[in-house]
């Protein structure tokens, strides 16, 4: 049972659409917070996007995602889990990027979790362009690499970008295999699709051993049998899941920068995080929530509701 | 065979966009018009939204309705029905609320509605929030306890908000069943999902005999089974029909305020109300459209779509 | 010189978009957290807008402000002022309303105020409609009636709506004026403008020493000129401020519910603030910004920048 | 004094968002109404946009026209008339135009004004793209040609387009002159501006004695000097006003086809209305409301209260 | 293997959202220019929509279909086609059209597809409202009448509109039936929907063999079953592909003017295209995207993604 | 005269609306097209916008741009200019930049408009975000330091920004005058505005001899005064011009990043530009449109308004 120190407001008490927005309504807990150390799941925003090569806005997620966030109540409909009341959750605030040096703000965040880390916080983050996960695994995978669960229409395994250029939201994973972040072969990318340049992050994927599955595998298999397969390369060992939004179809989520039509609609975007229950999970991000894309706020809301998703599953018991 | 009176002008010979937008451009008849007591099948506006707990707009939901179903032709695409020619019906114009009073607006209401029962004339509704179905069942249910089938991704069946507010647009079931309007036994609610406060309502449905059918039992089961066990439900006798968009998934329907992600399609969202055919239905409306959060006017498009479906549905032979 | 604790972050230090989103980045300092005490003016939401009678959205009002008022630097442009530095500024979060219930509310917001005035902190008020003025100035005019300079396209002085209801933003300055809130002799409402329904409010304001200045008188004698005649009118005594975002043209602020078009641009805007140097301001309200009706923020940012504007206004020394 | 069966309905009665959309909340009078006869100045929608050269969107102006000017009340601010109160005003409904011929719409138009001046209404026109004039025009100048004070960015005076097409809404006002419906040396054109294809036009209103008052001169005379001379052109024989709402700046009324930045604000807009009073004024319209350029409804209410100011201008007393 | 000329520019090279926006990237040669007798495939564009009964705005279709077309990578995700490199493609640049005048329009369409017919340039149309196909067609069948397989909501098999009128966007087909351009026992519409007018339509289909899948057909059998038929109901023989936007369901395509709610996916949207390999398709066409109801860009997203398809299906070799 | 090659297609040939989109309908003639020699002026893309500290966007400025331009005309409306027939104009394409890597896009563009500069073609820039400004300057001021006219609501001459940058949006003027590029001497900006961090660049101005124009002196004063003070202070010697879009007044120009409210209308935007007439100016620029926060492309509009504007004056035979 968690401290009702960190329980958020119920919208009965409060109108869900009143108050400062925190995540989920939690309290805002930044690191020189007295009660940081009794936080068991931090949730944390990467105001970033230095890394897109297309349509930028991600900087601006973390804020549209808070306030959508307030929506989010305290059960969960069909598990009846009720989380907030389960562990200590807070909102542990944003890391402050550098939007004009990527290097930097690379620096930056890795020093943010490793103080995380260090705390025995396990992170839950809202990005941020992709780019993002590459220096959150430099401090989560501190005792050795890590296997990935990746929802995307893309797999960000290209070695470079405009004649050499390394770090950009299409080459964290490769970044990460090649620092030893994440074990290959504990990999798999779910929801691939959209015209490509040529093959050459296949072709890394295919040497490394990371298992890709095309949307139209996906859909031709379902939800039960893919999820059994991703279930069965991570195993039982530490495991990162990161979900980048544009998995879901642009329709459900336009409020991204590099969209390719044909996704999964909002349903499936939630039921693929009910098959994450009783992994491993050591951290997990939702990211490339562009707002200047969506003003409606319709992205972030589904954003969040993946986020409530993944926070339940990282809650549940692991098995063995 | 309907009186061409009442027959709506063809867009063959007026385009649809023009003229002073009507209810499916039907005449205009309000009650002190000569021809209201000639009217079987009534569309009435109830632009009122003061039951609304989180965004507000439905008050604008009526007008912008108006303007979607000025593109609904005269004929059922699958069914062949010309609902327009098989029974007189018109538009009876909008109930005048209070928007500053709430028990002054439902009082307004069902003496409205109680004029059009009296008058022997059956409403489709477009709201509003669903409070609005609250004074609507008081006139309807003149008679004894109604049946409704119900599709909403809430249960609406909440006690009280805020510290001891009766009457919202998460309440009205409760007070109908409460006030001996609804036959608790004979109510079946589709399409439930979303984070939850607490079990509070489906405790109360439970308690009562309120069938609920989640979203993921939806999905699993198909249309045809979940809406025959409806149709089961409801049976021969007298039966609402409230239909909230929130039902439909928010990317088909974002013109709403209090949205859940995950929901069915837009071809689905037609699909359940061609299984109420042969249904003794006293009444339906269509709640919930709130045009600030969808200026385009495609939600209300699809509302209207779903309130011809609705009518259609009401003029098949009941079964006996 | 105020306390570090109570400065905003710098943009220089984080990026304006990140963090969570307070009122110009300012500390959250509730009525119960231990530094609410040397708070000096405190900076409120009332996101609350069940007065309105034509078009809803206020309640969204504080979330978006908040959100647009992290673009306010520390320094005043033309005045050198640098309020954050010169008392301690705090966010005090919002009040929380009852969506439905106008007098649980009113009650809620007088509460609040008490509290605050209680604790010799001047409010500047995010609203919410232009009711939510009303049991503000129930707390403030504890003392006796007030003066108060109110920028509006409506004179708010109406007796009823809709047959009978007495608490609607139409009426509460008459309330204020009957209930001895205000002092009717230093009232002036400037920018009056639109059609008109009758002569009522205007009736009313000749019978009790209200002076209104029409939009027309506005720009024919220029701000200078007005403003002296409001300074002159309200004098040194304690005087409240009201600004109605529809003060400004609806193309300069179009989230808002009730535009009248053909009103002041914002430089405008921004001007009449600074002639409020040097008058005993108790407190001072910006209303009836409307998200729903301007999801781009612009109006938003527009109002805070009215905000800091007053914000200045309030800190200058009162003159003799 | 007019018939009270031609009052609008008050929203103090019933809230302005609510009831069928006609015309500033008038009764529909079609010409087969039994009331028709009685009706003294007629509003009428023209929904075509046929004649378009650049954006479309014109066809959907009435209905958002209609829409919007259910925000309008019963009294001017300035000057205290009640016009409907004054005459019998009444919404006339649509012509029906022929999306897809451009000679059958010209035609319907022109038939229909003829049906309105032979019963003795005068005629505000809600467009609808600037060739509608011509028709109109058509019908009103029976007895001889017109006078014309017309407000603009463009002289729309061309020969032809796209190599010899006569009739778009860049050619009205010349086959106006050519046709003699208008007298040139009666006309005067108010707020040319924009780049310029060449003199063609320019050419022929100096060949003709149209007037041209272009933009810079405009704002450096003013408009009480503009006006004046306007009003000594057309004099006190009968007289049109045509209002493209283009004369107003784009940031003010962007719902359009055509814009041309650095135009009068919405002060102005309605000033120069203002000095219309005792003109000898036939008919008026106001057109090129756009409603796919401007879904919010700002320029649409704009629009009508620019048409409010020329409906009172068209019931002050003629003067010699 | 393609000229290198006839190569678009990389996004590695040059950021996707740089350069001047031809279609796909691709150099653009007009008729005039020394490498368009080298073309092999050509994207045209025609801005047009004068045959538009209710909504307007497919004349702004092409620009924004061509900015969207510039996400467009090399290859194809599942079937690894490089279509740019298998034959030479090119930007034909745009049709010009007459905006008042239609026939003159459909001259024009006619002699610049001749134009290209004559080069032995096989034509990839975006389109300008569904009118568009006739005169493409005039221009293709010139050998006979062709087979079409048509992807829409509507049949467009209408005689005439509003009292006579024969040449809109819901004719072309019959008019092409009429002229011996189609063969109408090799013509099949696939998705029909919506409320109808009447059975005019579907009694010509009837009459003349024309095969028509109704959506709740197309649903029912799934994409491989219907495609089969299609695929044996145009054999071999030359056809055409003619893909109206509204075929989609309007969330996924809401930028179009005759939407019809309950249609299919973007996936699905995309898996038709692929069951077009390997038919002799000797032109199609992308219609009735209209940039003002969807500015964002997605639905033209969408809709080069279909374009995109159906270039892959017109480069995969004809089966006997 | 122009040579034709140079001429602009015209809307009378081909609607504005149609054909592939370039900088004001001129040719593309790219660095290596045969005729790039014989350009005199040059319309210039720079899709950057690395150097943004808050809201991105800019890098999709120039193809809104170009798509906003085509509705620019031949002829001035007040000097009856006709710049395309004056001398050779074309559009030079974009500059490619490398989104991921600020000095590598700076060298790129640096290295762009040394070639145009070598061809003796002056430079008219559409950006990008303000930073644009350093590496144009870099190439254009070879022969010794510019004078300059900046119109700007910032002086973006801070030192650095978030602990040490030095290349953002923020400072490109301290960097070009510590370059030795500007002569701060001959250094005016204009339209000064908004809260400040602190007067760190106004400390460097009033050091350096750089002269500020706040918006309340501008308004006060008046554009002919202020603008005889600028060219007073450039001379006769070679002047760059640089225009941020947010001097403009948010609400005519939204669509940018850091916008401050209580700037200069459109019509003031323009008529600073016609000051500019017979300066010695060896290139101009437009920077800070960002679509993603006007998608109506109204900003643009504008923007390419007062390209247009910048064009003519660059035109005017320079006063001794």
């Amino acid at each position: 049972m968690s401290d009702p120190f960190f329980h958020p407001v119920s919208g009965f008490d409060l109108p869900r659409f009143a108050g400062v927005p925190t995540f989920m309504r939690l309290p805002h807990v930044p690191a020189d917070h007295p009660r940081f150390k009794d936080v068991q799941v931090g949730l944390i925003g990467v105001p970033w996007d230095s890394g897109t090569t297309n349509r930028p806005g991600p900087r601006h997620g973390p804020r549209q995602l808070r306030d959508a966030s307030t929506m989010i109540r305290a059960q969960h409909a069909s598990s009846g889990m009720r989380p907030f009341e389960t562990v200590n959750c807070a909102d542990l605030g944003d890391v402050g990027p550098n939007p004009a040096d990527i290097q930097d703000s690379m620096a930056r965040i890795t020093a943010f979790y490793a103080q995380v880390v260090a705390a025995g916080i396990r992170p839950l983050t809202a990005g941020g362009d992709h780019l993002t996960s590459l220096p959150v695994l430099r401090a989560l995978a501190k005792d050795g690499p890590l296997g990935m669960i990746h929802f995307d229409s893309h797999t960000d395994l290209f070695n470079s970008y405009f004649g050499g250029t390394m770090y950009t939201h299409g080459t964290p994973f490769r970044r990460a295999v090649e620092e030893g972040l994440l074990d290959p072969k504990r990999v798999i990318q779910i929801g691939i699709r959209g015209t490509m340049y040529d093959t050459e992050d296949r072709d890394f994927a295919a040497a490394n051993g990371i298992r890709i599955v095309t949307i139209e595998e996906f859909f031709e298999r379902g939800i039960a049998d893919v999820m059994q397969e991703a279930r069965a390369i991570v195993g039982a060992a530490p495991t990162y899941v990161s979900y980048d939004i544009d998995f879901v179809d642009p329709t459900f989520a336009p409020g991204t920068g590099t969209p390719e039509v044909g996704g999964p609609n909002s349903y499936q975007a939630l039921q693929v995080c009910r098959e994450l229950n009783g992994l491993n999970i050591v951290g997990a991000d939702l990211v490339e929530v562009s707002p200047p894309f969506d003003q409606s706020g319709n992205t972030a809301f589904l954003g969040v509701s993946i986020m409530f998703e993944m926070l339940c599953a990282m809650l549940t018991p692991t098995k063995g």
